[in-house]
């Protein structure tokens, strides 16, 4: 049926895809539905008694302060602890002057693009990527240019073809673990994009959420280590702290913050009050390290029980991702399994996972899966890649017997 | 200097107008400032301890859900309490399914932008206006088709030749003591803009974020209740209970609901959790009518207040609006004084207020000043009118002698 204000819809608002996602997560927060679907961090690690002390303690203690208009770049004393935070685990030497606090990765993302993107520019980006980034920045008709990412990275090559060839306004990159593949730059990559991104004035929106969160192997550093002035690196609290609370950060070149925060301004005056005070007592009150230890070992073993009931129970030639970090583990399906058809028979079954078509630009992605593990107990994983694996079979068999009869 | 990244910068994010306002309130913010100059609601009102109960009894109850990502329409026990109130105090059948919950009222301003806007497209504004709404529009490249606003309204003549000789994409309105002017539109006004809005399909952006804080008076019907179908009609919790929480919602028609939340979802998947189900534990566990009425009294004692030491310690020829409602009265000065001049002049005495230019898209303003009162006790009001009338008498003597001696 056609919408009666259709006619009156912004290009802008037209060229924003719709999310699958969103609506499989609908079905897969049916009560009796095993989900691997949702980006959902493990709810079991939400520090809610240590919020509730710090909401009523900043809520008492100040009050009048928390819960007025505030500046636009946010709180000041959560700007410094992010930046001694990451000052100490990478040798950096940023100033709390350099962070604007955000309503949510998703915010810096919709952001950035506001004011970089005009109709028709380039902008490089990884193939599979982030949904939400496609959605943001699709709000402001860019020209998408992807790069295919491989096990260590995207294709240098090719990023520098780009560079040489189109007028590129920025890349959007996610260097850890990424979401959906959980792919992550190798130490070479990082230099060799860096490289790129100084020979050609190539900006970069380093992507990082899931920082925090690693749980095997050594942490690698950020490319915003070695060209700063190039590169625009987002935070999260969702994966450390609490998504409800939708509070992130972006680190910026001196350059670009005040430029950012009129835009932030022009979106939404600035991040909710309350959440920033609440994070920041939080943090400053609490063991931080510790709380983040007991989300790596359980991710660790959702993650390692996953991989191998992928190779217990779905067809041998499905092949899947082994990342150290993240939430996401993402498969590649034989010839004559299709994402798209599998996901309606699963839900049917009782099971449910993120078709891969989502987080492409051009229609490709029916040969991948992506798989969530930060949500689900093992015994769930177990029973889910059971009726997967049972379903994969199933529909292998019929185009096999359909084939041989026609 | 030249910005290095000026380059790369969209023409959207170019045309995004600085705000004067927050320079001054950076200096309003000085101790010993006496300032009429923010849009600030008096913290005295804000229900702290309140507030801190519910947020511990929300985290402490159902922190797995208040903490985890969410649905981006928003809690729907929020909008069940919005559409109730708005159904009994107008009359009204609005569902909880026709409102989105959104971080406040600048973020609906820039989802709707976001909407309906192309480059060249007529927006329709009242002249002066929202200076907020002036920054969320610009960054979509509108033609503004300003029209005056007198004291029952806007020019209803001109709303409807610009309707013939334009396209027009919406009008967006403050029916209700607007900011800047404090003018309210009468019922007469009311019903014309209504009609012309179903004469020509005008969509109207009707805000509305005094709604509950009028203090003399009878409520007037919002211009929803005409025509529902042409109105998207935001509110907002900042002047209700306050603005740090970033609360505001926007009751729509059906067909623009989902396309409201594909835009809204764009920008920063949705609303902060805590603050939902916080503010829907204080509104129903809490007497918020009660809490409204101590408001008011407060807000008609500053504002009555205000309006007598203009009377008394500015020149005669200074002209005010009359506000039954809202937070801000409205000056036009005589010829011969300028809000800019005045300004620095006040700021250096200890005063500070906002100058007209900045409600304007055409560098009008200058025979005008907005003055809050919401945020100023009685005494500091009268101390701080004395000192701009002083400074308004000294600047007019040393023009006059200028004149004599030039």
């Amino acid at each position: 049926m056609k919408n009666q204000y259709e006619e009156k819809f912004s290009k802008n608002y037209r060229n924003i895809p719709q999310s699958f996602i969103r609506e499989i997560l609908n079905v897969a927060s049916r009560g009796d539905m095993i989900s691997f679907a949702g980006g959902l961090p493990n709810p079991e690690f939400f520090p809610n008694r240590e919020l509730a002390q710090s909401a009523e303690a900043v809520l008492n203690g100040s009050g009048d302060r928390v819960l007025q208009y505030a500046g636009s770049q946010g709180l000041h004393p959560l700007r410094e602890w992010i930046a001694q935070r990451y000052n100490r685990k990478y040798g950096l030497s940023i100033a709390p002057e350099n962070i604007v606090i955000t309503s949510g990765s998703q915010q810096t993302l919709d952001v950035v693009a506001k004011m970089f993107i005009e109709p028709g520019d380039g902008i490089v980006i990884e193939k599979p990527t982030y949904l939400g980034a496609l959605q943001a920045m699709s709000g402001y008709l860019p020209r998408f240019l992807p790069v295919d990412l491989m096990n260590d990275g995207p294709d240098m090559d090719r990023i520098g073809h780009l560079c040489r060839e189109h007028v590129v306004k920025f890349m959007y990159c996610i260097p850890n673990f990424q979401n959906p593949s959980g792919i992550c730059y190798n130490s070479e990559k990082r230099q060799m994009i860096t490289d790129l991104s100084s020979r050609y004035g190539l900006l970069l929106l380093e992507d990082d959420p899931y920082n925090e969160i690693r749980f095997e192997g050594d942490d690698l550093p950020p490319l915003y280590r070695y060209v700063p002035e190039n590169v625009l690196w987002t935070g999260s609290f969702s994966k450390m702290v609490a998504p409800g609370l939708r509070m992130g950060w972006v680190v910026l070149p001196p350059g670009l913050v005040s430029p950012f925060i009129r835009a932030k301004q022009s979106t939404d005056l600035h991040s909710n009050n309350l959440s920033q005070y609440v994070l920041w007592h939080y943090l400053t009150h609490n063991n931080i390290d510790e709380h983040l230890e007991c989300i790596r070992i359980a991710y660790k073993n959702q993650c390692r029980a996953m991989q191998e009931m992928i190779r217990m129970y779905l067809p041998g030639e499905v092949e899947c991702t082994c990342p150290d970090e993240g939430m996401f583990i993402w498969l590649t399906l034989p010839e004559g399994l299709n994402a798209e058809e599998l996901v309606y028979e699963c839900i049917r079954k009782g099971v449910a996972f993120v078709p891969g078509r989502s987080f492409f630009t051009n229609g490709e992605g029916d040969l991948h899966i992506r798989m969530n593990f930060s949500n689900s107990l093992v015994e769930s994983i177990e029973k889910g890649m059971k009726i997967m694996g049972t379903v994969m079979e199933s529909v292998r068999r019929e185009k096999v017997c359909f084939m041989n009869n026609s």
